[in-house]
């Protein structure tokens, strides 16, 4: 099938967003979590996070404007700095999903969804029992993109958990060994089997592509 | 394994690159293809490609200071705006890994790597003809993302090609119909296999997690 931007424009909305949604490949699963200075849990679904910086340990993710669940995520990082990032597993994808539905501000979604806040660290934000790798952040910076009117929410890692048996000595994480799963469009996960590892690319040892 | 802040910083230089590069989860798998003005092809690949917006249709990535590889994408889009985005299957991941090689400015990583350059639509910048699920993109916006030293390129999808058989009447693209992979850290690849999908969440429809 071939779209053109004017295709794109004239698609019927729901059919467009879930397209244009799918269309960056696999997207990593996470549940942001964070609390307000009152003391109520949120907790939200983000396939948008990404590795920004490794020394200082930087991770992003997108928020959108009018987003009324992820807005809540938002404020409160702003109120406190403070979230986590947890791994979506196999193993509780339908909790994960309907953590997107809107519920009112007074609701937690870790109750309504049947996940277990997990108090850790001292660390103001809660995390997902249920997540084997999961991480405590400190808010960075609030990076607007102006174009599409969304904002890039950047945090440094201060605590990271990562299952034993999922790490080797040289820090290689296999997602197969973590259940970790990816997503597509708005509704669609995916589980994940490790194909293959590449030595770091060295033109040196570049295999022999034309013979 | 848990690991402090102070840990984090505490780490050997390549494994901390290993781990930190894992922990955001799984990695959508492209290629960017672009070419400079006096015509010369390049193709970096990219794992930071993130939806920003379904209309207009914006696409983003992330590129690093001092990214040898992935500068000439950086120029070249700074130059003449066209860049192509093209997925990863699974059966041209070892082609697609070894792009990240440094190889000089007047090489043509398709010609090193094996894959094949294609013109389509008049686009300036060049498709990958292996890939089933490509699009070209025009430049819309580069943002600074201070903390990190990184930037975010930002671009508008003007054609998208989509394999029939991956794509529903409703817009839901299927990454395991397109032989989809995914990128956890540097160098490892995953195949996808789809486990579910869930309607749009409704406080309504909620399945009874706490029965």
């Amino acid at each position: 099938m071939y779209l053109s931007k004017a295709d794109i424009e004239s698609t019927e909305k729901i059919k467009r967003l879930n397209i244009i949604n799918s269309v960056s490949g696999i997207k990593p699963g996470n549940l942001i979590g964070t609390r307000s200075n009152e003391g109520q849990a949120n907790l939200a679904i983000i396939s948008s996070v990404v590795h920004l910086g490794s020394n200082p340990a930087y991770l992003g993710f997108i928020v959108r404007p009018g987003g009324e669940i992820r807005r809540h995520t938002q404020e409160n990082i702003n109120d406190n700095s403070y979230f986590t990032i947890n791994h979506i597993q196999t193993n509780f994808i339908e909790n994960a999903h309907y953590t997107s539905a809107k519920f009112d501000h007074d609701v937690s979604e870790f109750e309504a969804c049947g996940l277990t806040e997990e108090v850790l660290y001292d660390f103001h934000a809660p995390f997902v029992k249920e997540s084997g790798l999961k991480m405590g952040l400190k808010h960075v910076e609030s990076v607007p993109i102006k174009s599409s009117g969304t904002t890039m929410i950047v945090g440094q890692i201060e605590h990271l958990i990562i299952p034993d048996k999922a790490i080797s000595t040289e820090g290689y994480i296999d997602l197969s060994a973590t259940a970790g799963i990816g997503i597509s469009g708005l509704n669609s996960y995916y589980q994940l089997e490790k194909m293959a590892d590449f030595p770091y690319a060295r033109v040196s040892d570049l295999p022999d592509f034309n013979p």
